[in-house]
């Protein structure tokens, strides 16, 4: 078989799964666990994983989940990953996106294709336009939309939260899930709108936006009315699902350029 | 007496009262109450506060401590407030920088001058330079005001923390104490440093930032080892105060233009 999964926590694996066949592999110590994968890696033992690919066949791969940031345990290193460790090691301190630009350079060094989601399921891919319901706080959008959008140069704001003019949330380390909890807790029932975008330099193979049906009653939870994807660049996991929680939790949801 | 204090909750009003002799004004509703007020208004009744400030000859206002956007009960309105009340409405629904611009130009139009917290008690504004300790974490410093001033043509993000090159909170509405309740629960024990600085509109007079030792606690209890400020345009409320809370936290303090 030729396609790889680096498969993090979350449904997006297994929805790649069913793009056809692939090898399944894990890492130890990331959340999802490494049930049902086809191979256990390391991120301490890189030669070994990339000698085990290439002897499955694997020549494209799909990094797919949450995974998080994790230090190296020393004891254990392989020949390979002591030579990249300074690298990886810096690369660590940084933003998302260049500690995983350095990781897709490492795999695509190694001759390894790098494939985004999008790539194997064009079809969860938010489209533009309404996806559930047609009410539109506009106003907040195009508030949390300039937000986000200034920004997008320091690699950080994926999300943002505005209501009534007013920006209630701005997405950080911690993560959109986080920031709902936060507006939750702070500024019940404001009726605003999450705003969900990439950021301009986000490498849309290795770390795609995404939005879940948990996503939808975190955002209901918050008090929240509408949700605002930027079409092309969020993934939906599942377009059903995500339609049905809307429904469900009264949330409109839309995609614009 | 020539002065008024507009008073809100916290120290500042009382710290301001200190400066010289002043009437108190306090506005039913807002937190801090309306004990010790000379003057008890409400926002729905400017014009009679007006006269009330002219025939006690003040001159000059402060508009001092945390204050809450409120509706207007429209039962009690008189008819100055009532020909300001679509302007003072919109303003509402605006950033924090549009709604008191709004009321200082009010205050103004009927001849009053507004002062800041600053031209009466400049001894309370954070000079540049080391105010508690030496050590500075300057790349975190250094990036969390790089966002801030991204953030600032848009009203928003008055304070910042950042650690180890990431960024864990960015003000919103909800103001700097619940982004640091917000950092100390998700993403506890960072070392990381607080940023706090005036917005590139802000007004000084009316909206200057400021920090307590209840401020320096926070920080402490968020897991932060440091507090960086803009010299010249955040207030210590008060400065003995302010350091002896670094000493007993272990925080650093220090200012920069």
């Amino acid at each position: 078989m030729g396609r790889a999964i680096i498969a993090g926590d979350g449904a997006l694996p297994g929805l790649l799964a069913e793009a056809g066949p692939a090898l399944m592999v894990r890492l130890e110590g990331q959340p999802g666990g490494t049930d049902g994968a086809d191979v256990v890696a390391r991120l301490e033992r890189l030669g070994g994983l990339f000698a085990e690919l290439r002897a499955c066949g694997v020549t494209e791969l799909c990094l797919a989940g949450a995974m998080r940031r994790t230090g190296f345990d020393r004891a254990v290193l392989d020949a390979e990953t002591a030579t990249l460790l300074p690298d990886l090691e810096a690369a660590m301190g940084q933003g998302d996106d260049a500690l995983l630009r350095r990781i897709v350079a490492i795999f695509e060094a190694e001759g390894f294709a790098i494939r985004g989601a999008h790539d194997w399921r064009p079809d969860l891919v938010a489209p533009a336009g309404a996806l559930h319901g047609e009410a539109r706080p506009e106003g907040d959008a195009a508030r949390a939309r300039a937000v986000l959008a200034a920004l997008g140069p320091h690699d950080v704001g994926q999300a943002a939260v505005a209501a009534k003019g007013q920006m209630l949330g701005i997405e950080t380390l911690q993560g959109t899930d986080a920031m709902l909890d936060f507006v939750a807790a702070t500024a019940p029932g404001s009726g605003g709108v999450l705003v969900k975008r990439a950021k301009p330099g986000q490498d849309l193979r290795v770390d795609m936006p995404a939005i879940g049906p948990e996503t939808v009653a975190r955002v209901a939870k918050a008090g929240l009315s509408g949700i605002e994807l930027q079409a092309g660049h969020v993934l939906l996991l599942d377009p059903a699902a995500v339609r049905a929680a809307c429904a469900a939790h009264h949330v409109t949801l839309w995609a614009v350029p």
